[in-house]
Formats: structure tokens, C-alpha cells, sequence
């Protein structure tokens, strides 16, 4: 069975054609300024020359179309025909209250996922322009839709339920829902796999996906019981460009000084904040990591602020878990950065989590970087959201 | 030494006399609506009948004249003359980083208390004439100031810096300042003494003043490393009627949902949320605490939320520390509330916290509540904010 999953962005379209008989990626792409000028595709077929199509793309139906070409094309080509895509699954960024699980795309899905616009205004639209492209050029292939909150639809009111006029819960849906779901469910179950504890009702862990964007979940027995992001991804530790949590008070308090208004503020607290906001210099963990080696105090402070913020998050979930048996890294940062993952848990080792330093120098696999003495498994785990949107989809289809 | 401990708001004042030979209270009392219609005076002498004083207050000169009056009066009168008072000390709430201890009022202090207006915009001022009434009144007698956010000015760069536009820092001095401090250095510095390690740097404390208003504190060794408080007290876990941590989202999109502007917005964060805003009916622990036990189902959801967030919290200042020695519960809620105590400690026995369900049923007095196998001792004390605005002011007089 061939799947074809699909991220779409406002002006971007990024896909993975997978093989699900050995879940290999025969070939994956961009497109890039849809609707602008200079749009442009890159395709990648694994084992291959990228080939790069200079194509006009109005619509992100003519970027499907492009996709589709490329797919196909003797150059570069992958498969015959579209028919040999039996499936497509796409991402959406907002499932709101209404899917806590992946769905089959039907006309009552996509008024849903309509509905859901004002929680994920940049997002969902996009989503479901990819979606309805689809429908249009390939007709009766089923589609899937794989919600980045679905995970965290089994949060328990405690945790999702903001301490505000409950109105704003009942009439506008204000509430935390969480996002990275996909990725958060793909490690966690992987870590219950690697640990052989896949049944187990009681495996409690804490995944940490940290990259540009960063969020925590607690999960017990494979079900989310809290996460760091709320009602948007703004919410939790400090990000790349992100504030994160900060007292709610600051927004009157720096709009009056700044002359700004509430949209510019919230613009700022997600695009100048965060680690690029107090570094000064760069939201890239690499940039920081380089500037504090050289004398960068700012650097080092933004640093500071992340794995500081980080190991808080972390206890905390393990006093909502009642205690933990893992915790998993993962995403760019989570990956690939040990300093990191190391300072995340450097005062967490009087409740038995410990880091292995050799081990913990490795990077971008599967490792379990458990230090001795430690009682609590700590892993690292690649994420791949694609794999796990195409498996959803397969599994969807073949019911 | 007889020492005037008075608290100064807009349209209010509360007093005590502490005669420091034992540290006893004299007497106290509290003027309200000061500058209106209907202003009063309720004076109370120790071990005698309350006074009422029906009269006029336009200014806080008239309500400090008016407070010197019932102390000296023939009925309730405590002292022959004012000339008996050797101090005042004032509470005033926000030292910004000017003061990281309690300091003698000169015109150099009087000027730094109104450069920090800005920061607290309510209180500062009130704080300001408290000062300036009794330095017109009576000339010459030394006053002491001590604020709410000095205690935690020992914080790491790493606790107090948000992940803004570090020039908000620089420029407008947006940073954690966190209050309560009078109240988390006094239950902090009683539990090492209650421990037998008043002078151990090593010793780890986790305090959780608990009332209308709510903040937590991790200290070590004595010093506040870390505060759940930000630059105004509306930051943290749920309270009363504030909402503690939401998304920093939500205000625009709360704001265009409900046609608010920031300040009417900012305002319902602080007075329509938390404890109130979930359930509906209430911001007082006991009404909740009743209506839950009657089946109201919000208001459980509301407790519910302020003992998972602060059990949360606790074990986030925990990781802080990288370990702790003892949790102090004190104020309203903490002295008095053994249900919340318990509730906010239940996910904690894997850390060694444990609480005696017997010993717990006790309140408002200090006690040790700490349960079988505990490793962790979970001490109640009263808080003695005024008390210790006292003993400041005392060995500042003294020095």
C-alpha cells in the first residue's frame, strides 16, 4: 500500500510518499511560495537526484498537481500513475473538543475542521486547502486527517481547564488542548515497545519534544494526562522564538510602555521572545550553544532559562504522574542536543534519573542514555510524525 | 521598645503596636474609607472591648492622627502619649531592585518607593502616604521600610528573567520580582529554627503561603532561589479570583471574542477569575469547599485545579533545590485548610512527602504534620508578617 502524507501550510505543501509494506519513504518534497512569485518544488526520491521544478503554483491545487508530476515523471519519478496511491493522510493542526482520534475525511470532518479556524487561524485553513486539493484531483481515494491535538484529548479536566470565567470555556472553546500530539503518541508508544510495557496501564512517562517549538506530556499507560502547550503552541517552557509562560499582567504593562496593540504584543511574545528574545541574537540552540562557548553571557542565560524551565516542567509531571518509570527525548533539540538533555536533568537525580555522559554524547537514534544507578529509563527517541500519520491512514482505510 | 507597624492601602490602613520587650501586640485595628463618605476606625486593645471611631479621614494624615487618638485615648487606649512609639515600620509592596532588605526611610528611599510606582501602580502610593503622614506627624521618629518583593531579590537571573525582548528588562524592568516575601522569609526562617538548622546553607525549603492570594517560594540555605509570583501577584498557580498561568494567547483572543480592551481584560484575570471564575459561585475555600460537598461539580473542578497545580508547583521548586528537607503551608488556606494540605501533598509520596491524616485535622497553629515513612518533614506555621516588619524595624533602630 502506497500512502501519501501531506503537511500543508498557508504558502508551503511538504509530502512523503511511503511504502507501507516495509514503511519506506519512496520519496519526499516541498513546495515552496504557493500563491507567490517564485514558487518552486523540490523533490527528493530516496536513492536519487533531488529534482527541482521552477513551476508556477497559484493554488495548492496546482501544487498538488506539481506533486503529482514529480511523483510520476521519468526523471525522478517514483511511481507509474496516481492510482498506485491508495491513501492520503494529511495534518491538521486543530482538532479543537470534536477528534481524539485520526479520522477518515468525510463532508461532516471537514465542517469541522472549518469550525475549529478560530483556534488554529494559520494553520487550519491551510490544512484544509491540502485536503480539499486532494479531492479534487484524486477523486475516491480515501483521506485521512491526523490532528496535532487528538493525543491530548484524554487530559482530565483539571489539566485542561484554565482558571478563568468559565464562560469563556462553554462559548468559546478557551481551554488547553495541547499540540506536537502526533509526535508525543509516536515516542511514547515506541517507548513502551523498547521497554516491553505496551499493555501496561501503570507505564507512566514524560516525553519531551524540543525543537524550534518545544512541549511536554505526561502519559500513563499511553494515554496524555497533561501537556505544556494550551490553547495555542505559545503556552509553556521558553521556545526558539516563543515567550512561553509568562505573568499575564506583562501584556498591559509592556503594550502601555511600547505603544503597542494587543495583535502586535502577541506577535512579539511569539516571534521575538523566547530564546532569540533574551539572547539577542539567534533562536538556534546550535547559535546559542557556539556564543555561549565564547563569553556570550545572554546566550548562556537563554540557555540557562530553557533547561531550568525544562527540568521544572519535567518534575512537575512526574509529581501529576505520582511518579515515572521513563523519559524520552525527542525532536531536533530533544535528538541531537546531549548538553542539553543533560542540564534538562542535572537536578532531577535525587529521583533516580540519571544521564550516562559516553552514552549521552551520541545523537539523532534510538539510545537509552540511562546513567548507573538511575531508576528511571531515559531515552532518546527520534519522532516521525509522517510514519505515524501514514500508519493511522493505513489502519483507517484497511477497517 | 514600642514599635507601629502600619499597612497602608488607597482607602485603608491597618496598624499594630508591638511592644518588642516580648514582642507582644498591644493593640490593632484598621481604618477604612479613608477620603470617602463614612470613613471608620475600629480600634482593638488587647484583652479589652473594641473601640469604634465614626469620623472623618480625608487624608492618611487625618487617618494616622485618628490612629494615634484611640492608642492614647482614655477608652481603649493602650499608651499615655505618642511620644512612647520609638519606630513605625511600613509594609510596602514593591522595592523593584532597589531593595533586597528592609532599609531606614530617608528622602533617597522615599524617591526609590516612587520610582517603583510603575510596578505597583495600587499599592506604592498608598504605601508612599502611609510614610509621609507619620513623618508630618510625627517628625523625627525613625520609620522602616519593608517590602514584599525584598526577599526574593536573591533570586538567579535564571528564575527571574522572562523570555522577552531582553531590552523589556533593560528599559522597563520587567522581570519575576515575586511578593509575599515577608510572609515566605518569616515561616522560612521559623522552620529552619523549629529543625535545628537556622545556619545551614544546605538546608532546602519548599514554602507555600496559601490564602486569597497564593505564591510559593524555594529556599535554601535561607535564600529565595526561586517564586511563583512575577512582576504583579497575579502570576502563578489559580487563586481567589486570579487566574495564575494561562496561555499569553488567550488575552487577544479572549479580547476580540468579548470586545474588551487590555485593561478591562487584565482586570478580569485579576478579579473574575481563578477560584471564582471556574466555579461560579465563590472565591472563598469554605463556600467551595461546601458547595463541593453538596455535589456542585465546579466547584470541586476548582479545587480540583488548585491543588493539582499547586502539588505541581511544588514538585517543579523541588527539582529547583534538586531535592528538599521540608514544606511549610501557612496563610488562610495553608494555616488552616488540612483538605487542600493533603490534597497538594497526595501525588508527592514518592518523593518522601507524606502527611499525618490525624495530625492534619489540626489548625491554625504550628504543627508537624509529617506522616509515617515521611523523609520529608511538612510543617504548618501561622504566618507573622506584621511581626516581622517589627523585628525588622527593631534591629534596624537598634543598629
Amino acid at each position: 500500500m502506497n500512502i501519501l502524507v501531506i503537511n500543508a501550510g498557508s504558502s508551503s505543501l511538504k509530502y512523503q510518499l511511503f511504502n507501507m509494506d516495509n514503511e519506506s519513504v519512496t520519496a519526499k518534497g516541498v513546495c515552496e511560495r504557493i500563491g507567490m512569485d517564485g514558487s518552486v518544488l523540490t523533490h527528493k526520491p530516496t536513492g536519487a537526484e533531488p529534482v527541482v521544478y521552477n513551476e508556477p503554483m497559484p493554488t495548492h491545487v496546482n501544487a498538488i498537481q506539481l506533486v503529482f508530476k514529480a511523483l510520476t515523471a521519468e526523471k525522478g519519478g517514483v511511481i507509474k500513475s496516481m492510482s498506485e496511491i491508495n491513501a492520503v493522510g494529511h495534518r491538521v493542526l486543530h482538532g479543537g473538543e470534536k477528534f481524539s482520534e485520526s479520522v477518515l475525511v468525510t463532508p461532516e470532518v471537514e465542517a469541522a475542521i472549518e469550525e475549529n479556524i478560530p483556534l488554529g487561524p494559520l494553520h487550519n485553513p491551510a490544512n484544509l486547502m491540502g485536503i480539499r486539493a486532494c479531492k479534487e484531483i484524486m477523486p475516491g481515494v480515501p483521506q485521512v486527517a491526523v490532528f496535532d491535538t487528538a493525543f491530548h484529548q484524554t487530559m482530565p479536566p483539571k489539566a485542561f481547564i484554565y482558571a478563568l470565567p468559565y464562560d469563556y470555556y462553554t462559548k468559546h472553546h478557551v481551554r488547553r488542548y495541547g499540540f506536537h500530539g502526533t509526535s508525543h503518541r509516536f515516542v511514547s508508544a515506541r517507548a513502551a515497545q523498547i521497554l516491553g510495557r505496551e499493555n501496561d496501564p501503570n507505564f507512566r512517562i514524560v516525553t519531551c519534544h524540543l525543537g524550534n517549538g518545544s512541549s511536554f506530556a505526561a502519559v500513563k499507560g499511553g494515554k496524555c494526562m497533561d501537556t505544556s502547550m494550551g490553547i495555542t503552541p505559545l503556552e509553556g517552557i521558553p521556545m526558539g522564538t516563543r515567550s512561553g509562560d509568562i505573568d499575564p499582567a506583562i501584556l498591559e504593562y509592556v503594550m502601555d510602555k511600547e505603544k503597542l496593540d494587543i495583535k502586535e504584543m502577541t506577535n512579539i511574545l511569539n516571534k521575538k521572545s523566547g530564546m532569540l528574545g533574551i539572547s539577542g541574537i539567534s533562536s538556534d540552540f546550535r547559535d546559542l550553544e557556539t556564543a555561549a562557548n565564547e563569553g556570550n553571557e545572554r546566550a548562556q542565560l537563554a540557555l540557562d532559562i530553557f533547561t531550568y524551565d525544562g527540568g521544572k516542567l519535567i518534575a512537575s509531571y512526574i509529581a501529576a504522574l505520582g511518579g515515572v518509570d521513563a523519559i524520552v527525548f525527542t525532536a531536533g533539540v530533544g535528538e541531537n542536543d546531549g548538553v542539553t538533555r543533560a542540564r534538562m536533568c542535572e537536578n532531577l537525580g535525587f529521583m533516580g534519573i540519571k544521564i550516562d555522559a559516553e552514552k549521552n554524547k551520541q545523537r539523532g537514534k534510538e539510545l537509552d542514555i540511562t546513567g548507573e544507578g538511575g531508576t528511571v529509563k531515559v531515552l532518546v527517541i527520534p519522532t516521525n510524525e509522517e510514519l505515524m500519520i501514514a500508519r493511522d491512514t493505513q489502519e483507517i482505510v484497511n477497517r
